[in-house]
């Protein structure tokens, strides 16, 4: 297997190398802050002090950084893939990043002869961990081809959505916008409930027993009435970033999405409140908040 | 079996009491416009006349009519169920009523020592066909327990979720506004995707496959996308009544529910532009005219 | 000059019976609870034990009370305004009341041979005071103008609208609409201000003197910024029930209204964070809890 | 007095200059496009074919450009202010732009030892050719102090309002939104009335003429129920622009500002229907279009 780089070791990144190495991948890595690597080993295993280094020897070069910023950095510093990545090379982009961010990365390797995947995946770190990521891909095919054994080492199941590579990121905004959604319609159904003398819990069990049968309603359910918002799976201020990040979206393709604008309010309010750092679905909680509905109600 | 009578033979009443009679239940049914019993038939099959009429020989009464104001008018006119039901027996009142409408009728019966048992039901018509209607009621344990042939033979199973009887009408409510959230949301992912040149159904069915696994989901999202809103399986202008009711329920109880209240406003301009009696799935051609997508777009 | 009933000596109708006292109108009042006539006096004031007392000797009653439960209780009961007030006799009915329950009132008065006249005002009780109040007045022709003398005494102005009584109502619950706008957009507006570090009073100075130069925009924004919350001039729950009302005018006419709705999710938030008895005004207090600033904040 | 140079000549920009050269400044210009120049004369007027140019000298610079990025480009390109204005000179950034763009500007002039002032204006071209704006100045008091002249012959009153000169941009961007919150709520407001039979413009007096006296509230309401859309005054895309704007400086300052968000998307569905470049008071005939209104209604 050819050696692939390897850009960003944190929740995600990191079980994702881990089953790289596992599956006999030559891996060299980079992360903008030190001593991430701990942990991780192997006979083909590098870690190297900037992308630069870490796409010397490699024709493939991942990035799972936390934002738009994150990734515009790592690409276009001095030292960064654009001018080092080999002629030819293909740059797969795999976070949850913005859908304009994602075509200038495009723009930018297109124009210096280098090839680029948007690849955002669904799954939390425990998926990412079991290899059972499922991968949202967009490029040109022979790119995306390319990647087909990478996607089969880190996913369950991988998706090939379009030949601009950024559509895959508007899928994979408009999925997490999706469970946003989840997460607001509950929170708002439990705080009636709540109020009204009812059992949430119930109430969940029997919408999805008999309606929804959604392993994610169950799960997003649960996580919101049990309010076991530390440690945070996902958090807050990063939702609200992902819902902001749809919502840019729409606004350049002129599609207005009011539930979206209604999840951001909330999830703002959130951060406001000092809940950016708790998992997200302490959104469950300003909208009790809202309701009157005190923290710890059954 | 003891005699029941049924008032209203609309799209859901009329399959029920094909199913009671089946199952060998003695039926005397009334409706308020005439002529709708065609095709109904059996041993101890009545038609009668009016509510008085069809609980002159019956210990339980159900009720399966359109609105608040059909059920108080049934159960409050001279000749309603109020006057003429038998001290002690039974009102099931199965339609998807208001709160304070399902609280007034529960204190009516109350104080005239009638038993009243709120139980609506999810499921569309063809679960009724079916006998597969999920039930949810709100009475006190004896007199919903004395409705338990009746359920399991209109049901696939029931639920007892409160002993105040509108407690029941909540959780149908509160069911009814996570699907129309469903609706709206993936509507607005959907305009999204489209006017980004990317295919809705490959996103639906990429996160339906993924995360949500849910049957309401694919089967909603299909409807939205194949713009099959007529003949209508649940009118807009119902869809509107349902999530107005679960307003009112959280005006009522002091919960502000903005998700509800955008989707009101939402299927409210649905009704304002002509769309009242198609099917409710028509809330996404609202969203998509929103953002200028026209009608048989992919 | 005739006599005049007057039902209802709260806040308002207080001060708008001694201007009627001053003018020199017999008057006979009447109120739902005991010993609010403390302090009027008149040669010609009476005070009643009921509505039917009231109008035994008057042809006009003024109706100003809280509610539409309330003008509903003093019309309809057996002891109320329809049942005894003279035969071509008109009800002025003034308060703030939805437009379905005014079209109630005025078909049930049509259908026993009275006149009824929807006659609500914009001012608070020092203009009712003041004589000072603006009157939106419905109704046939003849019958608003023979109210013309008790209009010039309550008032500084009026108008009419519409032939329908119900229509003044519409035009009074949108104008309430209009200022709740004021306070949801002002309030904002403060909240980005401060968080910004910057000063909200020196910013309505600068809209207000150079652009909107109105004493509305003034008025209520110092009252936001003050945080003068008690006394309450206007109950945060009474403003609640105006925008709720003017909700149920825009759903009965298929008009949605998405700002209306959203200042009554946070109104409702209002009651349930316990500030309904406070001004309404408190809104903005809603609004700076939701971001994050502390009451106090300059 | 000295020799300023001014880059913009677009609706606002042209008339502020004539405006300049009438009160005897020398004034050297520059369009990005060609040819915008005609009518405007002088003896100290000078056309320039760069930024450079036109700082060259100049001790103080006006910008007054559509959008970020045009700010952007006449200060940081190679032939730009940034690089070319005298040091200690001062940027006068007069456009309507979002505040982290004024922050990057004045971080940049800081680090090169420019100066640099906010100083956006309120008012439309009709009161640019007046002299007559109003400008909302942020700065270090003795750059904003340099600037005094200028303002007093551009507009009618000026507020020094914060130091960070961003802070001007904050107050420009809250009174914009104040405005489309009067275009969104009149334009509810109408949409009741007309669909309930009454005359919005007897509405629109009433309300005026008693409570808000505004000449802002008439002269919106006007051009709303005119449907005079056309030519613009205000482009509905700026106005989108602005309200975007907003919302970023609240989503900066974790503020959550829902009428801002449900305004923004009222807007964006206005230009996907087609409304971009016309008058943004057409925010109108999308609630119109929303509850079924047709165009020219009354």
């Amino acid at each position: 297997m050819e050696r692939v780089a390897f850009i960003g070791l944190g929740a995600m990144g990191k079980p994702m190398v881990a089953n790289l190495l596992a599956a006999g991948w030559p891996v060299s890595v980079h992360n903008r802050g030190p001593g991430k690597e701990g942990g991780l080993a192997g006979p083909e295993f590098r870690v190297c002090d900037s992308p630069a280094d870490a796409v010397r020897c490699a024709r493939m070069v991942v990035t799972m950084v936390p934002d738009d910023a994150a990734v515009e950095d790592v690409t276009f510093r001095a030292d960064g893939i654009l001018a080092h990545l080999a002629p030819g090379g293909v740059h797969v982009s795999m976070s949850t990043i913005g859908v304009a961010c994602s075509h200038r990365l495009a723009e930018a390797h297109a124009a210096a002869g280098r090839r680029y995947v948007a690849a955002p995946v669904f799954g939390r770190p425990d998926a990412a961990a079991a290899g059972a990521l499922w991968i949202v891909a967009g490029g040109a095919p022979d790119a995306v081809e390319s990647c087909r054994p990478l996607f089969e080492t880190l996913g369950q199941g991988w998706f090939h959505v379009a030949e601009a590579p950024e559509g895959a990121n508007v899928v994979k905004l408009a999925g997490n916008f999706t469970i946003a959604a989840v997460l607001e319609t509950l929170s708002e159904a439990f705080a009636l409930l709540r109020k009204s003398g009812l059992d949430p819990r119930q109430f969940l069990d029997i919408v999805n027993s008999t309606m929804f049968r959604s392993p994610i309603y169950q799960a997003y359910g649960l996580m919101v009435l049990d309010e076991a918002f530390e440690p945070p799976g996902f958090k807050l201020r990063l939702g609200l970033k992902d819902v902001s990040l749809v919502l840019a979206a729409g606004s350049d393709a002129k599609v207005p999405m009011p539930t979206a604008s209604l999840i951001r309010d909330n999830l703002l309010s959130g951060v406001a409140r000092g809940m950016g750092e708790v998992d997200w679905c302490a959104l469950g909680r300003v909208i009790a908040d809202n309701a009157g509905v005190p923290p710890g109600t059954r």
